[in-house]
């Protein structure tokens, strides 16, 4: 079977950084941002649309009231998000399939359960996500600490419901992953061998 | 300055294993019922009855009304057992003073925060927690499954309600870490030589 490790991240925590050189170390393919292109092309949707698609939980429309109990109504957004969650799981699985691979955020870990893959989250504390946004030039570098505080905690929070939404479980709860590693004091590039080292490389 | 490295653990999540071997591996020193011995012996209390306060928060006893607020009154007890956290803080510092070393529980991590240690926790799933405990030849084999987890839970409750008495943090709680390591579906002893990697080996 392939060998499969699947990485949650908080936004800033430089967890993609750290998938991709873990990568690139041990020879695994790596999936991130062709995740969301790959559902792009089967869905004929754009990348961009993909792209807001899955940053958020699928939206309900007003309840509808049947009896004395509320049942929400799905509206044609919730369908396609919806199918855009169960292509991307076709995809994920695909993926899974063809060789040993680092995937990075959606879900993998919970879509790819039956696969038994090596769960890891990273995280850090605010004031280091915050310094390795600032680090990034991105459209954050022209916000204030405030500001980017803001941004970082709306994003992970979108982030949260929807993992919660898919899986039902609660996002960057450490027993749902087999190691959970906080960047605050680390250079990421220094920790990637012993990573590695537990692939047996 | 020395490497230190502090491991909080669940109990049965084989914390004290994976001390224990890392510290080999590093050829580091290795602290943990030497903690109590070293109490004991300075405070001339047996090595039994350091173990049951540091096991316990101290107690208070009835509270004392003093015009409209109400005041834990401390007792020999909670004097004894402040005594005891103190001595212990005592003798941690002067433990990562000496050499490098592995220290596992007693608030090591926030007791040596000034020292930066690299801070470890690590837990497990209850069903592996139960079958490594079952696996030890101990007083916990006379017990059934139901029993045994009940006795987990119990001492963890003891451990998070000490350590947050003590430090002011939530037990376990992975912002308060380094390292995280769910043991649930690993063999500690593989694991070793890539945490000690970590550290340059």
């Amino acid at each position: 079977m392939n060998r499969i490790i699947t990485i949650g991240r908080e936004f800033g925590s430089g967890g993609r950084e750290l998938g991709r050189r873990l990568s690139e170390e041990l020879g695994f393919a790596y999936y991130d941002q062709e995740i969301i292109s790959e559902i792009a092309q089967r869905t004929e949707m754009s990348e961009q649309y993909v792209q807001s698609i899955v940053e958020h939980q699928p939206v309900f429309s007003f309840p509808i009231h049947i009896g004395r109990s509320f049942y929400p109504a799905p509206t044609p957004v919730f369908d396609q998000s919806m199918a855009v969650y169960q292509e991307q799981a076709r995809i994920i699985t695909e993926m899974a399939q063809k060789s040993d691979c680092v995937i990075v955020g959606r879900c993998a870990d919970y879509i790819l359960k039956e696969h038994e893959p090596f769960r890891m989250f990273v995280y850090a504390d605010m004031e280091s996500k915050i310094k390795r946004c600032l680090e990034k030039a991105s459209e954050e570098e022209e916000m204030t600490d405030k500001e980017l505080k803001q941004h970082i905690l709306g994003i992970d929070k979108k982030r949260a419901k929807y993992y919660q939404f898919y899986t039902g479980h609660k996002w960057g709860d450490k027993l749902n992953f087999d190691l959970c590693i906080n960047t605050s004091r680390t250079i990421i590039k220094e920790i990637v061998p012993a990573v590695a080292k537990l692939f047996g490389n």
